[in-house]
């Protein structure tokens, strides 16, 4: 199937913006969407990675090595090759082993040598990894993911394997949280999340029937038509960042989010840490020179809200009391 | 056993209904049967199976590839064989392997060779798979059932295999509600679904006996006598995804689809598009130019039926509840 | 040890009627015994398997092929054996390879070649398969069981092995209710169901005794003395198997068999189906030309029981409920 | 470590009487003691094996056959040997491969053939088989150890072996009721069921604790002390099966057993065939050329014990239950 | 490191005095030590193991076969090694296979040949086998080690193996009550018990730590020191395995032994047997010429407290119950 | 990832005075830190590592074996490599094999040699062991780790390998209480254990982030800004470790140490031996030449919090029982 393209899905905006966020600062550290089924969450992801240009890597290489980097060792051809950026979906049930890559037992029979088969990791490398239902993956291995996308390599060390290789990716998780929770450890780690939810409007629901049926009907066409949009969005992401790394955050931004954090109470510093590094990709992408509040209180749900513990009493939920602390501070 | 003649099968009209939009739309996704059991669930689907042409494949190719499709490439001989349309029963118990297919083990060892053994999937491409009691699988198979369902392919990437064949087929699943029921996240990917019982009129019954007795003394006869009646239907499917392409769906029945979908409460956006779809292909089935609310109306409980929530107060079966919205909405 | 005489059993009539009518009328479908422990259970079914004359097989052929049937391929050496009609009694804990057969490994390592090594269901073919206390098997076991007695064929298609083979046999299971109960759908595709009780006159028991004692301390003289009884029985089956086809159900009996039925409230249409199989089955036995009421009635608790839905407030046995069903219709 | 003599046992009269009454007659099918922990449940048994005079086996036959029965095909030489009857202590956790026997895999891997490695069964037989315990034990497990110990045979048909071997033994379970209990389908598959207490008479216990106390000092010296009075043992078990098989038993004693067994309200007739049974083995150890109400008294709780269902209301211990209701039948 | 020496150990009297007693006498059949955690309860044993003198075995038999026992046929080279007196610490998580030895798969697979090779209870051969939180292993594991422990020898049977080989050490096992117990069967197996604490003097404390930091600072100046204190324990030791062989226990302390058991109303004879034994010991480690009321008075405790009933209404602890009858009956 | 310089971080002093304990003294044993998520932990720990100078290892040796040490048997080729100091951070779901070492099975079967694979233990030896999440890691693996931590060895005895080697290392382990606890034997076995929060000051919470945006935008830059300081820390661990050999504890703080133990009720005897090898410790580190109450109150809480039983009436803290003790005892 073709992706849909990114512009020509209707409304869900938060989720569009982090995504584009985790595009422009992948040390974001993923994203957790959560909400209904049937919502368009891996169709966006997919939309993103299929907006990207087609990436260059060493031909024959598995591991998606990139030819202007350091030298690929993982037997390619010093040839080299274009291919789409990499989405991949990772199949509920899978083992550790695939995911990190494993020895390659039919060659260690075979020829006698001992070779690492990659693995989900390495085919992830430089784009997407997707994950439906998280919460029904088991923990060690969310945890060998956030691992992997935190520090952008995949380590295997075991059965006297000792391999290490790039794993850059950025992580997307979704879950419907009537269906169980990933726990607060292992949510805490992801950068940002966000809700999606089932449009109520019938204007839009129309258009997103006409969109889809229009692009199940004749998808080249369809994808053609909004092309131009598409490629406005890849300029905005490049141009985003390269501003990155200029810009700087004020003294009272941080005092900002950190108040914030202390009046809304997540635990840890990772809300902060991560509020202050999604307001200045933010920034970037909107082209801007400094970060200020108006980008913290865009972000400031995606980056706390699942930070926070819930209380006993409070019935209110966590974007609630996140917006309530904003207004309590800075209005 | 001779399938029985899908024209002999008395009564249970929405099933039949189901499998025929299955049929002519693929892309609808899976049919759900709900219903007691002993009322011919499985029977239906197989007499649709046998009913169809024998289709042409390439000689000696396990995954039924088409002569006329893409060049096979699975070692077939360049030759044409005529086989019947494949129904493929999913045993309780399969696993993954079975499932998806798995590497030859034994070739790898003997041969020194990397084989892929085909699996159920490839057994059912361009065929029927029927899932009996599916609430009893394992999670990750039904979903990935559901996947090569709607994607019409089946991608196995572990254990050093990189396989990607074509399995398009339609999926029937059938099962009890009273003894467990799937994860909403699971119907929900169902395109339709459909309700049976035992019928409560004597004349039926003794006619239903009337019929078994005779196809099970004479097979070959009682298949001679219905031949007529089942190409009537063989044509009807033909001529019905001939006209579907060229089938469109005015903008007052994409509104009145999302304003059922809203009134009844469907999460996600897979009821409406699921109904514009059954809507239309019916409306090819019966010849039709037009695609307008009498198709809803007929098609609208099969298709958002499992995707209601249930409410705590109310009672309703969702049946009713579609009933009683399309009645408020349009009379 | 030898089986005890078919026609020494004391009492237990029903068990007897129903293995009679299996014994005639194959498609019948297996018959389930619920009933106290040490009642003889096994006892009947072992001794209906000695009864019958020993039968002709491919010598050397490990699935019991008919001399007479389809040529073997199953490397018998083309010459003719006399067997004892076979009696299998699954182990408790058997699984499904021991069940269907599986891959050789032996051979597929040592001789490289792949070879179906026979199961269970092979080596019952054309005779009895016995399940004690069906209850405690795993539901795949049972359903994969319930398939083959319905078709007559074991079909195997995994691990590249893709064998099918005929498995004509008569399943027999029993359990006790109160040790737990098999699913309503597995319950449903058993043909028969029987109860059976300790007898309780004291003369019965006491000629049990006798006749127990008396096999036990010379087997060979007990089954001599009993060996005219069971020729008549074996001739009452093959004259009845004989008389079977030609045997035609008059309109009036499958309206009777409807209504019964319906006025029981048995789900699904294996009842009346199963009822009227059993109806001419038991005239074919009694060398009756014709299939009526009276027919019904003797069959109607055998085919029935296990069908009916539990009430909630009616604490009346199913057996009992049958039975005034019938006093309320044809009396 | 020797086995302490059978008649320096003191007390446990109930125990003695039916491991003597199993060695008479061994189809008595397994004898089930219940009772404290330290009781010397195991070392009756154990004495009792040590008891029998030296058995003569093939040499180098892993089956113990017997060179005065059928030609021994299991590679002995031909030789003599004279061994001590087998005693065989089912180790807790013992899995069914070696109980069975199983495919001897090394010889199948290295020597390429497919060769039986014999089990505990071919271990035990013509000796002991004792199970400490067994409620601990899977059901499985007990099922296949009753089977053993009903037909005398190992019957083993899996991975392509097809086995059948003697397997003839006295089965002896041990169980303590508080640690939970065997499913009744089980109990009722073992002849007879004793029940051991620790004493209560202080001369008793004196008397264990020297005599104990000599064995553990010298032990050849203690059972040089007891040679005479096990030797008589010995003649009397010899005599009594001699006498056993021209022991017939009266009208009057078969409706004693029956009537007995319905006034205590055991389940199916393993009940009344086992007391008969016991009474004739006992009448035979005891010289008598009749059996008669006196020896079906002396068996009754042994027989019937373990058959009895335990009363809602009702509680009498069976013990209690047996006795009072031949009080009233016989007093 | 070095061990902690035995004499230097501070207070724990009642364990040094059990772990002596089990040195003198190792058919006493282990001792199990309840307590807190940091008491030292694997610092008196391991203390007393390396007390012990270096013994003589086979060079190179991994049995630790006595050269002056019975001809060792493990492959020693006939030459005589020196080696301490091995102390054996039971992994947590260790496997029967580990416990027991098994088949050595490497030399089968290699070498084609069957070899055993030793596990655990080798090792522990004619040494110490301790076992931490006992209560954590599983049960069929400790069931094999009490059986070794009695029977001093290890013999396996199974994989084709068959191999017996001394196994006599002395068991210790420890676990803390609060932590779940052992099932009443095992711990009755258990010769003796007994009960450390945290030492409540301030003196002693301040000791403990004196000794402890000495011992950490410079362990061969702590050793030295006392030397000539553990030397005299270990002639105590050799004295009194000396004199066991000639005590012999008047018939008052048989009775006194017997009257005290059933007084406190210990479940089996274990009890008077094991309370007869240790206190035998006792008096011989104490170097006296009788056993009398005073050293079943010093031991009951430990050889009784473990096989107590507890009462459902009495809250006394056991120890207390026995010190209670004890003063009852003689004071 | 570049280390994160150990004087940069703000705040968390006990959990930084603990870890430099530790340094000093590694016979501590181990150092739990409880607290809430995002905090630090593990970067506190990987600094320190990062923070000693490189560490001088016999090349090619995969031990880490000291060229100064005992000669190394592992393979290593003579020469001198210099690394830094290891920090291996165990992975969730991590198994025996994996930490211990196992066969090499790929050489065993190759190459017909018994080689051992060293594991997680090997790598560690002369460095640091970091377990996020203890409290999800299984008990024995727990066991295993504190043994090797407290011996400094590594044993692996099994499989037929008989491998040891050092493995010395600091143990870290880190858990978040609400999630669930270690049982208190496994916890009591940590040397010390120090309590994490988030910080509640603006000020040092804005002061973290700068630090962290700076060390993310230019991690050399950020660590040379540190240098002089971390050196500094450096100087201060190896003069403590040289004073550390030479300082004595006297009589009254050996007083001390007892009393406050029995005063908060700590069970066994490490809690008193930890607190007085920590007082030493820090002395030593803070360059005084008498360990004194000074010394024991401030190690106090870190030495003793984890072995404090939970009273039932008491809510109190463990923290603040230790300190209201020592306020009662000193003040």
């Amino acid at each position: 199937m073709a992706a849909f393209p990114f512009s020509a899905i209707v409304g869900q905006n938060e989720m569009k913006r982090a995504l584009l966020i985790a595009a422009v600062e992948p040390r974001i550290g993923g994203v957790m969407v959560f909400g209904d089924r049937g919502t368009g969450k891996s169709t966006a992801a997919r939309a993103l990675a299929a907006l990207l240009p087609p990436m260059k890597v060493v031909a024959g290489c598995r591991f998606n090595c990139d030819p202007a980097g350091i030298k690929c060792s993982h037997g390619g051809n010093g040839k080299i090759d274009e291919v789409s950026v990499p989405f991949v979906d990772l199949p509920l049930g899978a083992t550790e082993d695939r995911v990190t890559g494993s020895l390659d037992i039919e060659r260690a029979l075979v020829a006698g040598e001992k070779a690492f088969e990659p693995g989900l990791l390495a085919r992830a490398n430089r784009g997407f990894l997707y994950i439906d239902e998280i919460n029904l993956l088991e923990d060690h291995l969310v945890d060998l993911l956030l691992d992997a996308a935190a520090s952008g390599e995949n380590v295997v060390e075991r059965e006297s394997l000792s391999v290490r290789h790039d794993a850059r990716f950025v992580l997307i998780g979704s879950g419907n949280p009537e269906e169980g929770e990933l726990r607060p450890q292992l949510l805490d780690r992801f950068g940002l999340s966000v809700e999606v939810r089932t449009p109520q409007d019938v204007q839009q629901r129309i258009e997103i029937m006409r969109r889809c049926d229009a692009a199940e009907r004749d998808a080249k066409a369809f994808s053609a038509k909004w092309k131009r949009k598409d490629r406005q969005v890849l300029h905005q992401i490049a141009a985003g960042r390269t501003l990155l790394a200029q810009l700087s955050v004020p003294e009272a931004t941080l005092a900002d989010a950190a108040m914030l954090c202390m009046a809304v109470g997540a635990d840890g510093l990772r809300g902060e840490l991560t509020l202050i590094r999604a307001a200045r990709a933010l920034a970037a992408l909107e082209g801007e020179t400094a970060v200020g509040r108006s980008h913290l209180r865009a972000v400031a749900p995606m980056a706390l809200r699942h930070r926070l513990r819930r209380g006993v009493l409070d019935e209110t939920g966590p974007t609630v009391r996140i917006e309530r602390a904003m207004a309590e501070l800075w209005d």
